[in-house]
């Protein structure tokens, strides 16, 4: 995190930048991402402009944000001591109704992302990347513990699996992505592939 | 396959469905789903609309059709012996360029789907199924050789890991999902989540 990041961070509570990305997502479910003014958020937060653009520098990185926050939970405090443990708790902490509207949300965005490359770049940033870099911290405990092997080759696809589930599971079953549908699938298809014993 | 279906195909010649088939993929390339008129392919193609509709119904079921047949060579005389011969013979057919030509157009429509039921609903019953069901006999065979176990949870999740992988590349990666990257997602993740050795 650069210096200037961190300054723009210090500016605000935890508590109001929760609320604002809440804010934020309430606006993305109402209007849609290319309805969504800075203008609306502002007024909806009771914040000036100036303050938005301080702090998240524009839209797409407003909405990154928030997308990023509306996952519940995170992975900061997830160590089970087992991959299958790691990876079920963070399944574990959505309901499905949180998962339904979050994937609802997510779609809708993936759509945009497709031909608004500021969007794309902000969700790589801000939401890909770091949560690609939160899953291999878990991998990387699970090989150091020996429960994956170093090797495996399917470490570096950890990410494709996860996100492909939940991405074609609406459109092949036509059944949103619930809790059971992603422990079957971590215990179907990631733990085997990545050469995790799990009987 | 109902009578009435068989009577609409054998109407057509299989070299003027290909040629149909070619006009409708430039057409979707060229204007997208949304602006594609059954008058534009009656004119492209030198046919009328009443023909267009008696065979194909309607624009979904022609776009859903076109996009099945745009997949290069499909199942029908894969059969190497194993699941890796198999899987990998799917991708060897088509080069990296047919690839990220089909995959872009594919992500254009997923688009659309995402908001078009009737769409949404030809591509599940002209391209989805079909294709679900050429995966389930491959892997079928695989059971039958052995090479499977017949209880490996992993069997209903073949053709989400395989799209998965698709659709997350773009994404994840900003790249292409060429024929290497399928080749090594198959043995990293698709062979080992189903229980097959490879080594």
């Amino acid at each position: 995190m650069t210096e200037t990041a961190t300054v723009r961070r210090s500016r605000i509570t935890p508590e109001r930048e929760a609320e604002l990305y809440t804010a934020v997502l309430d606006l993305l479910r109402e209007v849609g991402y290319d309805a969504l003014t800075m203008d609306a958020v502002a007024a909806r937060t009771r914040s000036s402009k100036a303050t938005l653009y301080r702090q998240w520098g524009g839209k797409a990185e407003l909405v990154a944000k928030a997308m990023r926050f509306s996952k519940p939970g995170g992975f900061a405090d997830v160590d089970t001591g087992s991959l299958r443990g790691d990876l079920h708790a963070l399944v574990g902490r959505a309901d499905d109704c949180v998962i339904e509207q979050n994937s609802a949300l997510m779609r809708g965005l993936f759509m945009v992302v497709h031909t608004n490359p500021e969007l794309l770049q902000a969700f790589r940033e801000f939401l890909i990347d770091p949560e690609m870099a939160e899953f291999r911290r878990m991998v990387q405990r699970a090989v150091d513990r020996g429960e994956v092997p170093a090797d495996s080759p399917a470490i570096e696809y950890v990410v494709h699996m996860m996100l492909g589930a939940f991405v074609t599971r609406t459109l092949l079953d036509e059944l949103p992505p619930t809790q059971e549908f992603a422990l079957s699938y971590i215990d179907a298809v990631i733990l085997p592939a990545l050469g995790v014993r799990t009987h």
